[in-house]
């Protein structure tokens, strides 16, 4: 199963809505970064609202996700981690440093532009 | 298989990248009109761009989502529809009448904003 990434305007909006099992999270990461090639995009917002749990092999794939983007000129923002998903991810010790963090879509496009332009 | 629908401040938008049976059409209409009635959305922009095929049946129920959506007060923009879907639509005389489209996400979320100010 592939997770859908959407295009609006220089921007790529993916909403995570299955279990991310490994496969997947692999298969995500490789259509992202082909989607980022094709359009052209500046910024990526990765919404993680429905997701109710990450282990630590998927915080990887996705904070390998955020580095690749950025090497291709891409900002990525996780948005809508929720509460039990932060707990778990912080008592495994995985900080995930680096990668800018908002609540929701709409907050997560705000900090992409105000990344894209400071 | 459930299709996602993302938020994005009044309004909701979906992206079809998965083949559409009747099962799924019916689902996502059941769903779309929840998410509208939970979120209070002003308005919904149903991207059909990866979609390669459209019957009379599902033609049908996006037709009824855009009718049922307006009757609970979001207005519903189709985009992206592809040539060959077209094509076939007419073939089959199925020519949506009343229901706003538009080329892409982007124009679809314009077309959305006039109609909403309109």
């Amino acid at each position: 199963m592939r997770i859908p990434i959407l295009k609006l305007k220089e921007y790529l909006l993916v909403s995570v809505q299955i279990e991310l099992d490994d496969q997947t999270a692999l298969q995500f990461q490789e259509d992202i970064l082909n989607k980022i090639h094709e359009e052209g995009s500046r910024g990526v917002v990765i919404d993680l609202t429905s997701v109710d749990f990450i282990d630590s092999f998927i915080a990887k794939v996705l904070g390998d996700v955020v580095d690749m983007s950025n090497l291709m000129g891409a900002k990525v923002v996780l948005t809508g981690i929720q509460p039990a998903v932060a707990i778990t991810l912080v008592d495994m010790g995985i900080l995930m440093h680096g990668v800018p963090t908002a609540l929701d879509l709409e907050q997560g496009l705000e900090k992409l532009q105000q990344e894209l332009e400071g």
